[in-house]
Formats: C-alpha cells, structure tokens, sequence
C-alpha cells in the first residue's frame, strides 16, 4: 500500500482533570480520548492524594482539538467540584491544558489554544482563561495567579474587572469551573543528587540556581531528602530548556555542590525530554561546532520522508 | 486516510560505485535507484580524483535488495574496471555494499547482507566476498585485506585457496570486477581541531588515541594541517560509537593535548550521526542515571505510532 505522509506539525498536549481517585471513571476517559482518530496517549497518571490525573497526548491540531472536546464533555459529565477534595490547588473540572510544540512552532501552539479555548467555551458554556504564552496580557501568564483562591473563590475573583475570563461567560460553570488553556515549551523534570545527607546543603543550592531567589530564568528548584539513601537532591523543573539547557544548570549545581565540599553522585530526568535538550548538552560537552540538527540520522530519514511521498508497509 | 504504519526495521545501505567522474551516468543511476519504492536516497556525492560515488540509502530489507539489483545492473553496463583510473583502491564496479543498523539489529543486516550477496552472485555472476560483521572467517573481515591487489591483482589473488569468494565464480567478472558485501556499525567521522598549528602534536595525538598504534579500539586516527586558519586537526573515523563513544575519544583528545600545552578548540562530526552517539554523551557528560531511551519524547513517539495502528495524514 503505498501511504502518502503529507504530516502536519506535530503538537503535545498534557490536559490536567480533577479526578484522581476513581479509577474506572479515569480509564473510561482516557480510552475515550484515545479513541479519537490521529491522537496517540503516550503517557497518563492518577494521583489519589491530589486527586487528579493528567493525561499526556501527541498529534495534530484538529485532532487534538476533537480530542479535548470529548475531554470536556466527559469530564464535565463526572466531575463535581462542589464535591472535589485534593491536595493540589485547581479551578475546574478539566483544570489547565497546555499545548506543546514537539514539531510544531511555538505561535501555531498559540493560535490552536485560543481557537480551542474559544470553542469550548462557547460550547459548554466554560469561562477560559489563556495562560503562559498564550496569555492575553502579563499578568495571567502564570497559572498560579490565574489559579489562586481555586474553585471555591472563583464567583467572587471574577467579579473583579481584571479576572474576567478570556472567553465565556463572566461566572463560574456550577460544577465544572473555569478551565485554564494555554501554549508553553516542554517542562523538563531534572534532579541532581549529591554525595552528602546535608539538607540544607541541597536547599542553600536550590536557592542559590533558581529564578525566584535570582538564579537563572527558567529554573525552579527545592532541596529535598533522599532518606533511604542517605543523600539529598536538587528537584527541580526546568520550564524552557532552550534558554536555559540543562547542561548550564548542571554545571551551576556542580559549582555550588564544590563550594561546600560535596561531589555530585548522578543527575536524573524524570519522564519525557525532547531529543534537542540531549543533542545540544552533547554539543556543548563536545565543543561541537557548525553542527546541524539534519545530521542526526533519524531527523534526516523524517525530513526525507515528510518532503517525498514514498511507499510505505509493503516490505518485500 | 488510515494508513497502518506496520514497520519493518530500517536499515541504512551505502554502496560505492567505480565511477566519480560521469556526471550524467552517476545521476541516472542515482535516479533509477532512488526511484525503488519504500527506498530513499538520504545522500550522494562523487569524487572525481577518486573515480567513485558514494550512495546513502534508507529502507526495508526488501526494498534495499531491490534497489541493489537496479545498482548492480546499470553499474555492470556502465563500468569498466580494465580502463578505470582513481586514486581510491577498488575491486569491482560495485565495490563494496554495506549494510548499516538503524533500526534493525546487526543480526539482521548480516542475514541480509549473505542473502543479498548469494542472489548477486548468482544472477550477474560476479564473485561476492562478505566482510565486516558478515565474514565469513577473521581474515576477511578487514576490507583493506580483501581489496590489496585491486581489480588488476584479482585473477591471480583468487587462484589461492584462502581468497576463493564466498559467493560466485572463482575468477573476476570481465569488466566488473568483484564486491564486498556486509554489515557494519554506522561510521562516525569525527575531528577535533587544536588550537596551534604544531602539525607535530596532531600526529603524536592520533597516534596516542588509535587503534593501530596502541589506542581505542574502534578509532582511526591521523594528524592533518588546517593551513588557512592556523591549526591542526585530529582527523578521526569511529567505527562502533558503541563500544568506542563518541565522549571517550574526546577527552582522551583534551587529555593528550594538555600534556603538550595545547588547547580543544572545537570539533565536528562530518556528515551524519546516529541520535544515539549524542544521546551517550550527553547522559555521561550529566552524569545521567537510570535513563532510558524512550524517555525521548520523539522516541516515545515513534515506539507507540509503530505499535498500534493510527490515523495519518488527514488532520481537520
């Protein structure tokens, strides 16, 4: 069969919902969103304590669009959150939905999370608040703020001027909230364990490289103890891995790690972290220069592929 | 459209033909292989000093025999190894076809490599010698031994016992010579330039890091002049970034440079690279533990598009 793969840009999507703990409810909505044609699940997790689950996907924008509309509709279905009680702070029944360019650029992440939030606000009748990139003004690119006093204070923040939502109505949906929608880079999960069981060794370097206590941009970090191994760790999140690489946070932590006489034992990324967060720590390490991302093997074959038609599937 | 992606493992092929000076006839055979359905021509280039042509190919294991059927019959007709002159040793019209995992794994590049290398031998009647991974015994796995004599030297070379081929006639094909046929490693070309122009430490340095003369196991090495900008090169072929990587060699580089007071200041990889040499080096240089690779979000991608059948190309 020959299969022409005239591919759109491909786009990640991790739509956080406030249900966490019954399972059966989860895995019916997971495999209903799994379901939608051109949209791949890579990962999903239920957290019974936060209550809430998130739910990784991959594919194109109309795709991923029908995707999140039977997102909603489900989770607006079995979701009170009247009724809902977790640990980790949220506003509506499908919570935050960040786009994510894997092959796509940052402003078609943009456009397609305005599109959608319009959508679904019209549809379901949801206010949609646009955070990060996506932000209508300065003041809502953090969830945080957007977020703050959760589902409970909602009613009254938005009858502040400042708080109307991005589309929909100016109130909250009953049970289901109000839905944050929204465009940002890849959020990569990195820890730095180091050869010491000092605490606050590991808290005074967090301090010491994250952008609230004047490191660098795009890092959060806390201390934290790794008890069964008699060592502590460096958590922490790096939220735009191009402007701040992993390989400069890493060498920062060693730094301060050697001011107080502490060697680094090993670092670790947790989940998922796109191919050029690696290939330019290679490049960096090796003193690459003048190199191009199409000589990686495997970026040539798919820009070979995406530019011809070729046969697919009917190995001889 | 719905297009099942039920993938056979790619496997990288690169033939070198006799022929580097023949615009027209290099670019028609160029075209009538790439024109093999579910192959790609991922690169080409000619050597006109060298009288050779150097194809990179991508595709099935089915596909890619198809396409050498298509090289080897054009090359026959066109080449003829009694008027041939260039500064490259060869043996054949079609010197040597390697194959190259990509997704495969070597034992099936071995397989096919003898498959296809019997099917030639038996149709066009050409004496096939298997090397590399593919060889038949130790003493044929260097390419160097099984080409010394060239083309002129073949028909006495092949009276002896120990250089009957492992396929085919034992004397040379009239006008095409004979091929070498295997599976090996993708090659990595690799230099690192210094920051003097004392040719003398670049060749004490590649000396020190190679194989021949006491070093890595899988490096070539030699020291070159980079006159227009003042330095010296270690210019390098690595030949199994698994066992030998990418990461070692060059810091044994630096280490040997620092003895003679000489600085890194870049290197540079030379066509294409496995993503997995990078990946290596960058987990070392973090000291990355517990890492796999389908923790790569485009990995990750791929592992779960070949794994279930999905919708393509119709994004809404």
């Amino acid at each position: 069969m020959v299969c022409y793969k005239r591919r759109m840009p491909l786009i990640e999507c991790v739509p956080n919902i406030s249900e966490g703990r019954r399972r059966d409810v989860i895995e019916s909505t997971v495999t209903a969103v799994g379901r939608t044609p051109g949209v791949t699940v890579l990962d999903w997790s239920a957290d019974a304590a936060h209550n809430r689950s998130v739910i990784t996907l991959a594919g194109e924008g109309g795709p991923l669009r029908e995707a999140l509309l039977t997102l909603f509709e489900r989770a607006i279905d079995v979701v009170d959150l009247t009724r809902h009680r977790g640990e980790h702070p949220r506003l509506g029944a499908v919570d935050v939905v960040p786009f994510v360019p894997v092959e796509a650029s940052m402003a078609e992440c943009v456009e397609l999370a305005r599109a959608v939030g319009a959508e679904i606000a019209s549809r379901f009748g949801i206010p949609i608040y646009l955070y990060e990139e996506a932000a209508s003004s300065a003041a809502r690119r953090n969830l945080e703020d957007i977020r703050r006093g959760e589902f409970e204070g909602l009613a009254a923040k938005m009858q502040q001027a400042e708080w109307r939502p991005d589309y929909g109505p100016s109130m909250p949906h009953p049970t289901a909230g109000a839905s944050v929608i929204g465009a940002r880079m890849p959020l990569i999960a990195y820890n730095v364990n180091l050869g010491t069981d000092r605490l606050d060794v590991a808290k005074k370097i967090a301090a010491a490289v994250r952008f609230s206590s004047g490191g660098l941009r795009f890092v959060k970090a806390m201390g934290v103890s790794l008890d069964d191994r008699g060592l502590v760790q460096v958590s922490m999140n790096l939220t735009n891995f191009e402007k701040t690489p992993i390989f400069r946070v890493f060498e920062l932590v060693k730094r301060e790690a050697a001011r107080y006489g502490v060697a680094v034992v090993e670092s670790e990324i947790v989940g998922l972290v796109p191919a050029a967060a690696l290939t330019a720590a290679a490049q960096w390490y090796l003193q690459l220069e003048g190199f191009r991302g199409d000589q990686v093997l495997e970026q040539r074959l798919r820009t070979v592929a995406a530019s011809a038609p070729s046969s697919g599937g009917a190995g001889a």
